[in-house]
């Protein structure tokens, strides 16, 4: 029998199949104790306390872009949402859904992206599951993963920023959003540009230093830095200032932009953390974040105002004040 | 504006549509405070000591069949993978990825099926997340839950049959395979045909009695009765013996598996639960079942016999013995 090179439907079926595909592909990638019992779920122990539990589904396409793939979007994404929260990542899991005739080398490829990514963010896989619908009844490959962390002891002022609170990020925002976009399209002119998708785990540990008071962390995905912002600011009696000129963005980001009139603030970002600290603790979360790689550009964007009533606003360089809205959808879809 | 009665590219996109979604939808449905907070990670507490953790796609067409649809499926799965594995289901996740076009309709009748499920099974669905895909990019709707559960303690002797072990069923095989393609094909004359699907969390607890001691125990889905017994005898010097007669099969499944041609032993089910117990617990596991709805037909199948090197065999009733199989795949592609 000639080997299979391809996704056929009987991998999905739960029977001799889908076993060799666990057993080829899942268990040597991800290799640990509890997924290796291949058991209806994976037994596990976390210390006494509470814990954080997370879930993303990741259909991005194309399926490989300059930076990373849908796999290293699947691990990263997961442990940021866990991070962000406070906690600890510390396990995960892995459900497939493949389209028939998938090529067997782009799975492979995909596997070994999360086992690499996981490895890096300190996570296991430990269960999973893989379905497979007929050719033309899915895109490829989607994946979603779940996460468990163990909650930290959160400092004094978690969730509630005040007035005069500086709000940081830890890089240039719309790597992401705009790699894909050129991978998809085909505008290979941009050849330096790539998604900045990475587990940012120990990049936020650093910040959780008993001196620091956090008081506001988040991860400025699907709508970018717009739509967590307006998230945070709603409802309340403040809101959000940032200062257009000190939003970094890399010359890239700019020019594509530019070209195709997309604003960079509405674009996603794969491992941009975005927080608000008192001033007092400002100059040593910047120094937090920028002895970790990931942190290297970390700075501050704006302010937590009084009297914005809820709004962003963004100060532009020349004096004027516009606001920016919550993003009514994605300009990109399948971005993530 | 018109109201929208479909799902938009921008409902996946993390802005103003996807905040609608979740509070128009899911966020009533699925009421609890974790999700209330609709922060990245729901924050969660179990007892001390051991927890389960599983996950499970579900990709079943048509979305709606007699005795449940995607959504019915897709909490009472994965409670299903976590009782049978000994934990108490308590925490799901639930991640949605829509086709462009849905209706909203079929969204919320698969949403409210979700929320009544959980009910019954005494489960939260504490974290979520929506993805869009466009039209043509994926079937409708695809749903993945992850679950969480506190693990109890398990009986002596769990995890290892003995030869001589009866083999149990909680009631007849095959229903949900063969009531999914009686409603894909249409073919209507099979009117009382209804999947089984329903958590079985319940009836396994009235097994968890510290007098009883049940040696195995897993759901019957992908590839049926004969994928999960392969899956148990597998590199054993036992197998496992089942007698064709024994085996209850109901009249529906019986006169379409004879039309179809297809053996309801290779049928995923969703409401069965197989289970090994030492030759002095049967009666009693059999009474404990059939004190529950869902365990008013439990039977015994067969017995773990020696010599069988990891085969599983079928008795008929004519005093045949021919092997039963491990399937290559499923022969109902998209059956959960």
């Amino acid at each position: 029998m000639k080997p299979l090179d391809r996704i056929l439907l009987a991998h999905g079926g739960g029977g001799a199949l889908s076993g060799a595909l666990i057993k080829e592909f899942f268990l040597p990638a991800f290799d640990n104790p509890a997924l290796a019992t291949l058991s209806d779920a994976a037994v596990l122990s976390l210390p006494p306390g509470p814990f954080a539990f997370t879930t993303d589904s990741y259909v991005v396409t194309p399926r490989f872009f300059p930076g990373g793939d849908i796999g290293t979007l699947a691990i990263a994404g997961t442990v940021n949402d866990l991070a962000v929260s406070g906690a600890v990542p510390r396990f995960l899991s892995c459900s497939m859904i493949l389209e028939e005739g998938l090529p067997l080398d782009d799975l492979r490829r995909v596997v070994d992206s999360m086992a690499r990514t996981a490895a890096e963010a300190g996570v296991q896989v430990v269960t999973g599951d893989t379905k497979v619908v007929e050719r033309g009844e899915a895109d490829g490959i989607f994946i979603t993963t779940a996460g468990v962390g163990e909650l930290r002891p959160l400092p004094e002022g978690w969730g509630t920023p005040l007035p005069g609170d500086h709000v940081l990020i830890n890089g240039p925002v719309g790597d992401h959003g705009f790699a894909v976009l050129a991978a998809r399209e085909g505008l290979m002119f941009e050849t330096r540009l790539q998604s900045d998708c990475a587990p940012l785990n120990a990049l936020i540990d650093t910040l959780f230093d008993p001196a620091l008071h956090i008081r506001f962390m988040r991860d400025a995905t699907r709508g970018g830095l717009a739509a967590v912002l307006n998230e945070l600011a709603a409802g309340h009696d403040w809101g959000v200032a940032l200062r257009a000129g000190a939003i970094p963005v890399s010359p890239s980001v700019r020019s594509l932009s530019e070209i195709l009139g997309i604003d960079p603030l509405f674009v996603a970002n794969e491992g941009k953390v975005v927080m608000v600290v008192s001033p007092a603790d400002t100059s040593a979360a910047l120094e937090s974040m920028r002895s970790h790689p990931l942190g290297r550009e970390a700075t501050v964007i704006g302010t937590i105002e009084c009297g914005l009533h809820g709004l962003v606003t963004i100060d532009t360089d020349l004096g004027g004040r516009r606001i920016l809205d919550m993003p009514l959808g994605e300009q990109l879809p399948r971005i993530c």
